[in-house]
């Protein structure tokens, strides 16, 4: 499988004074996906920060807001990994609703460790666990776009 | 004055269980910069929002996390003006710590109404509200970087 | 039915530097759970706020934190309604982890015009729905222990 | 002195749809109100949690909201100490707008070993700075009522 797919529904706490998505519980949406699709292929945050020590902040962000979403609205978040670095995770993620794509983000997170929090190559099994959901041909471009 | 500064600590609540900046929190604070710039330049959110019904959404984000931040760590945001479009504004932040930059961000806000959330021009006393304060020599360039 | 059971995972975003749940981001949860219990009994907070324009906010609130809970845990949320009042609404909670009652809370939302924030009686709708689900024989001690 | 100030402004990010405060984004404010607290009797929360490992987790909490707050109104929180326990800290807080209180909260805190989150006695420094700013006379009641 190389997409992955959560649905949110957008709640009261996420929604803001002028009726709309609040870009931060936008992103805290998007971190709980993110925990997820890490759930999904086999390494829980719970185990990979707690016991192993291993974290995997996010470097950098890229977004695009181009609908605004609703108190109540159901939302899909679709994440593709584009590219799988010696220490880095390159996701793409399109957060759709109703009408169509609600907005689109590229975000690198990096390997590190949480001793120091310096950068550290992926060990060997979560590599493999990230390559084997690599979508080659499209992921870059997304990323990047 | 083209540029503006604010500091805020880095609180038990926005950090995570790794031990460092939480980065929706960092938006979070991000979010409260740019409303404390709005209240600076003569347009305080609560009366934009509230009796004008005008809003400012994020259209657009682009950030750079170097260094991570610590709980206790005192931040400076710093903000410039990139370009005031025709419904849009264009802004630039630096984050920095006692050791150097910690992130920085472009940011694009629209102007929309808050009726039904479409982009309407800036009204003329914010357009020159915020024309006095851009920063046209190194704005734009920042903003894309 | 009088008894409703909500399931949450605690997250990364709901953990505090010290490794444990941070307490508004229970109560954020809390909140989450009580939205969905609206929904379950037939009135959405988005219909509820957006379209009838009432509002439902908590006027008191009582908490205690037995044991704390970890990043990952699986939570149980019981919700029994303790009381139907006029204009008010009297919860109960229970959250339990693997290892039995993690907290406990009562509650009491007012039933308020979002005209002007005042409280206003229960429409008959809504007072019916509530009434029907009201676990008279325990609820109003365990709002009040 | 016995009672400690600090002041808020209530911002679009602690409001919710229905345009009033977020009652789980007060309880964050009052988070970071005891976290100044802390700092300013000379145990800032960072030495405290990152090298002494000494954690202040609520254990109990008492809310009563009589009151809306509004998108940027301006909150003063006052906060005494109403009972020093052996590994216990009672606090009485209370949340004033323009217009008197807003809300009222009764908090207990207890010291808490971070290897292990049981339960310890004040180290004597602490205890020490926490009488010296006990307000004997009112402050149980503060708490209870």
């Amino acid at each position: 499988m190389s997409e992955f797919s959560f649905e949110r529904r957008l709640r009261f706490a996420d929604c803001d004074p002028s009726g709309i998505a609040y870009f931060p519980s936008y992103l805290n949406m998007l971190n709980g996906v993110v925990e997820d699709f890490w759930g999904d292929i086999g390494f829980p945050w719970p185990e990979l920060i707690g016991s192993r020590k291993i974290g995997a902040p996010t470097v950098h962000l890229t977004c695009d807001f181009s609908r605004p979403s609703m108190f109540g609205d159901l939302l899909t978040f679709k994440l593709r990994i584009g590219k799988v670095g010696r220490a880095s995770l390159h996701l793409a993620h399109v957060v759709s609703g109703a009408d169509g794509t609600r907005w689109r983000a590229g975000q690198i997170l990096a390997a590190t460790s949480l001793e120091n929090h310096h950068a550290i190559p992926w060990p060997d099994d979560i590599r493999g666990a990230l390559e084997r959901h690599l979508h080659a041909d499209e992921g870059t471009q997304a990323v990047s776009s």
